[in-house]
């Protein structure tokens, strides 16, 4: 067990700060760290709903401004889990005041904001990360791993899909992730970001030029009566929708691999559905976050393998159960803050890093770029 | 939130103290309770790897004696962790010092301790459980919710298999659940016990004759330096396998469903396949703990749908995350622990009860018996 | 291509007949032989009947009484694709007079039946073949050639079902594979037969001993207009049903395997679902034929890969197409066809053999004994 | 039965050579059709390599000269299995002289010569079908019914994939498929063109609009020494690959789908996955001919069904095996067929017809276009 403690602020307890805090609460159970996290407080503008949800999730604090929050002294790391729109300005001011900082994907809404984050972790003591956490699905880390390792000689193809259906449904409410000014763009960043991300880390590529294609289908809704969470009720009035329903794009990887990505919430039937699969000169793999707990590993001739990645030697699965007994969706969290704070216990740099963030952010940028212009767009 | 809370003791904090203790310290942040577990204490024999394990795991307090433990005052309920040897000592001292007890499957190493516990539950005011946690996968929940409503008519075939593969090497060590005295049985009470309650909780029949067969495939292995655990060191000394590697048994069911059943631990390249089919006149339902997220599902002539068990409308899943978002092993505990708190603090019986875990019992001696004498073997 | 023909009599021109027409028609396109089939003529009792049968089918001429297709100076092969009450009649018929037989299986309706085609088998020139197609999947065959090469170390359990669903329906009338008089048993000779067969193909192994379950769902069902096929037009009469909607069994093999075996017509959505699955102590088998060109196959720890069995170098395969363009139910007759026309044209013993079909025989009335009795049956 | 035959022609006898062959012996047997085939000639440059292939396949004659074929009076029909440079030229000839033309797909290796077949179709008695063989799965066939009568709703996705990994060995030698001038083009042309048709078939909406991008991974290859079939063996000699080996795009449909299409020979481990995915604002389809028996079917929240297309009111299936009984690859030719002589027969004209070959050719066109200028190129 670790002696050293640090204190931990989150900024906004919806889906995502439920999933974080979830993280922080189990972390230390689980793995050997160099520091142990103290869930020290939480922040929120309703003070009623910032203590309800303090208490279930195990905050000692709550702060109604999250500049209060972020300048605590008993908070060393600062854990954002806002919509994209305040991304930037929290984690600048996070970083001023020498904190740490984990901050929700994407990085921000726009290039011009991710390049002042990544300027301010640059010029700050404290470490930065951006929360991609479906590097930390053990099967992806084995993916990444393989490759990394040359199991699947050259990389040919990479085929990425982030498919959802959560607002097929015309009726659904214009809730925050539908509107650009809250959202940055809409399955693009949402999903579109992780896709990205996922396939340039397993990989080992970056994504050097894309063309694009991108689709409103519904093109208002009721407005919603709440504004957060996936969900909320909805009223009689309508709003229009300002975010992209899907986005498709094909492109070229720095090593020469084609690649093609999906992200689309009007995929019927499809729920959460991260699909990657990646064919080399000597091997392929294949992956649904459908099914978590599985890799699909070809070695040329021989079919495909379905590992179950629950082996005490596969990444982050040892400090767990034995074989077979899977892991669930919250368990890329648990990974993602060990990860972190070994990197801030240890004085390294976590990753991925804002600059990772800012790759990203710059493909979704030429993805909208390309989508307007109809021509193949590169990418610095 | 809750405002009662009750104190929790745990006896054993291996492979099962583990995973009970994640559920004790998360079901209060996921579900609305009538009380609230206070993690008090926990009890092993070596205190300093107690004193560990209670940090580690967030007990406040340990104890070297289980005796000690069931008295503490700040102990109501009395978790049972221990091999199965233990189960019922343990319970009946707890049970008469009035507190609620939920302990480990299955119930214990015979068929007269099992009768003895449920005595004692009758006679307590403290309620009991025992902990069929796979009852407590959403998918299984929503197969017996299925069945119970008719869905699949009436019940023809029960098809049930536990299989995994821990101890093909004939090198693994005699581990305590390879010995009769502590282990009761081998892959027979272990995993034969959970398809055999599972099976039972799923149709709402009772197995009521069974003919068996049981093998030890390998007969001696290498003593092993640990007692506990799935694993531990080896010696080059060695010493006698002393219960079965594998139970297959074919039976009938109180509503006359035909039903076979295997538990083996030489499944080679099956890690928890824990697989239950069942067919009806009106549909049919497939199920394997290593997909544990997917229930099959079929309705005549449909052919199979994949369910994905992460609606918010499906079993304990509302409290989790959105769809798509699967879980994992552990939570099959702590929606286990949720159940048991709720029974307990609104004063009725939790299920399974120990007269549940008789029941097992009786079938589990109805193999043996069966696979001894050649014969077909009635329950009553 | 090959420059000697035999002449090929098929008595039964139904379900069948069909089949094995298909494969007597196309056999020498895609196979190099030492004797080209000729289509000579074909039996059945209705004069017009058989003749649209065989000028669809491609049979030069007809007979309405099978003695005197038998007799036929043109026909060498006698191909036996009737019920089973008339198998050892014909068989032995065919037998004495010098002919060549492949019979559909079950070989015969009754033990002392089989006995005596072996017995007319050993006393004539001709060869003889019981047609037990499904070790002609090449998947199949791919599973025997592992299993023999050593690949799966010892083998510890067989898991085998045939799994239908046809007569779910109380309704469906009684055809004639609901009498015992016809058919000899329900759907134990029926499917379970190749069960048995399949089982000991692929391990090499025979089953010893077996403990048994039967049971007939629905005891009475509308009498059928007409009495071949799967279906027939009811009336409104009802006639008992006679043999076994079900059989399960568990049982040991020769070099000490445990096995279970299930054949139902219960089975709601299962359509043909004949499922092999195999543990050995080095690595496993998975097939089931409603994916009739994959296997699944394990080596240990590695996961179970799904080989698509469309290789040259797999059984059969290499006649056919380029890989992942995969194989129907009707090229199993082919390939049984093509086998048992080298066996004949070189001069050698089919396989498997009416000694092969006797010991099945002995395994179905070891089963119904036992279901009778209650007890473990051994097999002599 | 029918009475009336039509005399076929067949021109190439290599891989579609072989398996139109299959089809034109078979199709009667299983089908009621208006006219029965007689497979009376084949023509081939070599006399002696296409007398051993019309033997072997059932063809009564042999020419060497294809003109030769197209002008025998016992020929009404020319099936045209060649490379793509010889389809035009052989088509409009047989056209010109009154017979049905069955070509092989892609229509022809360019637009202009696709136009002129279609010219020449117009103005000819005969009639004229593009062999589009995937269309007639029975499992493609049922998407296609399912979306032609409003199951999906409004289709918003379409996600189509032809993966094979044959020439992933760059040692693999330069055959026709290889070679511009022979084949048109690679990946593209050999199987983009079907799931171009295979798309438009099943959605009903044709291509108006694609970004694209193409590459040749290995540059040059060892010449082979025949250069015909899939294989051959190879010199030491290299020669440039003058084709794509992989092409991706992205597009735009008529009635406003998004739709993506890979196909490349580059994706190890996937031997013929032929991939269709849909999704629609009521529900989703997939496919993947590796399983072709096999279409998954979501209605909504419901999950995705596996139906096994093998029930007998499913396409083409009736004619065929009871449920559970999959067909193969050589069947899809055999209901191509089927529907080819029932137009034929009944003098109307079959589908996909030459105007929709064209189509598909106007697809590849502009994927080549754009792919050279990076910019989305619409389809007139």
């Amino acid at each position: 067990m670790t002696q050293t403690t640090i204190g931990v602020g989150l900024v906004g307890y919806a889906f995502m700060g439920r999933v974080h805090s979830q993280a922080w609460r189990n972390v230390a159970a689980f793995f050997d760290l160099p520091v142990t996290p103290v869930m020290a407080a939480l922040s929120g503008r309703s003070l009623s709903a910032a203590t309800d949800a303090a208490a279930r999730m195990g905050w000692a604090a709550v702060e109604t401004d999250w500049k209060e929050l972020v300048n605590r002294d008993d908070v060393q790391i600062v854990d954002i889990c806002t919509p994209g729109d305040s991304h930037a300005e929290i984690a600048i001011a996070a970083l001023q005041a020498g904190k740490h900082v984990i901050c929700e994907k994407p990085l921000a809404n726009t290039v011009a904001e991710a390049e002042a984050m990544v300027a301010a972790a640059a010029a700050s003591q404290g470490r930065s990360m951006v929360a991609f956490n479906y590097r930390r699905v053990p099967a992806v880390a084995l993916a990444q791993r393989m490759v990394a390792a040359g199991e699947l000689g050259q990389i040919r193809h990479v085929r990425a899909q982030y498919l959802q259906d959560w607002i097929v449904d015309p009726d659904f409410p214009l809730v925050w992730r539908l509107q650009k000014d809250k959202a940055g763009s809409g399955a693009l960043g949402d999903i579109g970001a992780h896709i990205i991300d996922t396939a340039q880390f397993v990989t080992g590529q970056t994504i050097v030029g894309v063309s694009a294609l991108t689709e409103t289908f519904v093109k208002e809704r009721p407005l919603a009566s709440a504004s957060s969470g996936l969900g909320g009720s909805r009223t009689s009035e309508k709003g229009a929708v300002t975010v992209d329903d899907a986005a498709l794009f094909i492109g070229r990887m720095s090593a020469g691999a084609l690649a093609s990505f999906e992200a689309t919430r009007f995929a019927t039937g499809r729920k959460n559905a991260l699909r990657l699969e990646i064919n080399g000169s000597l091997g392929s793999l294949a992956f649904d976050f459908e099914a978590m707990n599985e890799l699909w590993v070809s070695s040329g001739d021989s079919g495909f393998r379905r590992v179950l990645v629950t082996e005490p030697d596969h990444p982050y699965v040892g400090a767990w159960w034995p074989p077979g007994h899977g892991l669930g969706y919250e368990h890329t969290f648990t990974h993602e803050i060990k990860d972190f704070l070994e990197a801030v216990g240890t004085g390294s740099d976590p990753s991925p890093s804002f600059a990772d963030g800012l790759r990203v952010q710059r493909v979704l940028a030429a993805v909208e770029e390309s989508a307007a212009s109809g021509s193949y767009k590169e990418i610095a």
